[in-house]
């Protein structure tokens, strides 16, 4: 069904590492749904593996990809209760069976079928964007739509320090400082943890620091005998592993102290070395942590919206719709990013 | 000083895969010690270790092992409480320093510093043997010394089922089925778990059978296919990966469930590769398991205690002092050996 104003417009992925800006019809919302207008969207991690031609096999090109966002209501379909046009969200991207063995273990999140809107559905790269009205999530005013492009990320960190059970008083490293890394810092610190952080990029490291972050880089500190000596030789209480490298999994055992705790963040394309010695010689523990569940994105909300995190020193880069090809370039070049936005709004 | 009585024996390791069996003066129990009567001494992988040349540094030649026993006391060092001569005991061979950062934290039986008791110190292959009054535990009539000197295993395997949180009902999955393996897969179907073995050596398998096991060749059987079959495609609630292998760790991480849990029990020569995506994908547990406390010595000697073991089809072999080398090489060729226990009584 075609609107009545401007023709709107999506970022289509075409394969082959090629975006292109095209007429993108908007899709009225069926019953359940709710239509948004896209303010910002950011550019994640994932979205770049799949410019590279990584899970090629869940997208159907062109491909809208986006999962990262903030908007306002435009149009809500039918029997959906609770909102209406105009209201400011941001969305859960996630939509699993309900039937699996995790969904009925009440783990949703990581439901056995679970469908990623933004690679197995369409993203949020387009000017008018429809979804399930389950995965929403009300912004407060308190908090900027630019800002609030950034709850998904914040929400993992989250679910990250939720799942590494990271206490106040905590001795916490964490192993990379891209977004999510940098994310896990400032929320583990927001709980009160002391927190170092290991980068090897000189700018994250830099950047990190600016943001308030004890960080440093690995190849030039001694790791194991700077968390030694701020621990008084008992360890950390929680690593987060967030580099996906050989070097970060090798470094991971290292840290914790007697019974202390592992979470792996990072995706690693191959399975790396683990020092299972050091599991049993220390009773150490390792738990996987994977996106989110819903209180993680109202946690994230909140301490968004309290204003307590310097989310605009994340935002390095805003881009048009018509350049996000040039926002991933510079996220794969790596060097002077952190978070890239774009801007949907026409 | 001497003893009366006639000369005592010990089965002293001389380093070079060499086993002598010579006269030991028995050590006076002093102020804090006990001195045992050694009835029976298992041999653990452990000794074998030792008598192949391993941790080396910590041994000082010639050197007593020993470390799953059984006896009744002979002396009482000054300001012991609670035990007499004649007291059925074993011991738990672990002599923590009390002051490190894992034993303020409450985990003594993982101390940094932590002296093994036949290791560190001379073991039990001996006639009379002296060590710390906080390592020993009563054993109940109902208990013979033989079985007994079983305790010590059983205490692994309690402390391994106790990190693992087994519950009644539970889908658990043991890889590696010698000792260790065989009696965590007893004590996890004492606590009302499903329990699969999985294990490579023929001999071991039938054995494990013909204990109540359900134990299966992952060389023959499709072990994932299998669990998955159980379990309704939801994978093991637990996890034991007592192997020490490259298969096995690799294996671990395709069987259990949805945030399911897996135990490192086993000791890793060199770190093997593992597949920390399927940690993150499906937010699995890892935690090591070593040795084990005193309540897991307790459990031990009540489930021993109450007969629904079957212990004595463990014990494969029984050897004289004499014979300990034999025994060391029985286990070294595998085959048809589970437990080896030596008689030091004489």
């Amino acid at each position: 069904m075609e609107t009545t104003t401007a023709v709107l417009h999506a970022a289509f992925f075409e394969g082959n590492q090629t975006m292109r800006l095209g007429p993108c019809a908007p899709v009225e919302p069926a019953a359940g749904q709710v239509q948004i207008r896209v303010s910002y969207c950011g550019l994640c991690g994932t979205d770049l593996h799949l410019f590279h031609g990584a899970m090629a096999h869940r997208l159907r090109l062109p491909h809208v990809m986006g999962h990262e966002m903030s908007g306002t209501i435009a149009a809500v379909g039918a029997g959906v209760e609770g909102w209406r046009e105009g209201d400011r969200v941001t969305v859960r991207p996630l939509d699993p069976c309900g039937n699996c063995p995790a969904c009925r273990a009440g783990h949703s999140h990581i439901c056995h079928n679970l469908k990623f809107i933004g690679i197995d559905t369409p993203g949020a790269l387009q000017g008018l964007w429809t979804v399930p009205a389950h995965t929403l999530h009300r912004l407060p005013d308190a908090l900027s739509l630019r800002q609030a492009a950034l709850i998904e990320p914040i929400a993992v960190a989250c679910h990250d320090v939720r799942m590494g059970e990271v206490e106040a008083g905590h001795a916490v490293v964490v192993i990379g400082g891209g977004p999510i890394g940098v994310l896990v810092a400032l929320v583990a610190q927001a709980r009160g943890a002391r927190v170092v952080l290991a980068e090897v990029n000189q700018f994250r490291v830099e950047l990190a620091r600016g943001l308030g972050i004890d960080a440093v880089n690995p190849m030039e500190t001694d790791l194991p005998g700077l968390i030694g000596e701020r621990t008084a030789g008992t360890g950390a209480d929680v690593v987060f592993e967030v580099s996906g490298s050989a070097a970060g999994a090798e470094m991971m055992t290292k840290l914790p102290r007697t019974r202390g705790r592992i979470v792996a963040v990072a995706i690693f394309a191959e399975p790396p070395k683990v020092d299972l010695f050091r599991f049993f010689w220390r009773e150490l523990k390792l738990t996987g942590a994977r996106v989110y569940e819903e209180q993680d994105f109202e946690a994230a909300i909140r301490l968004a919206a309290a204003g307590g995190l310097p989310l605009e020193k994340l935002i390095t880069t805003v881009v048009p719709l018509g350049k996000v090809e040039e926002g991933l370039r510079l996220m794969e070049r790596g060097g002077e990013v952190m978070k890239v936005l774009v801007s949907c709004a026409e």
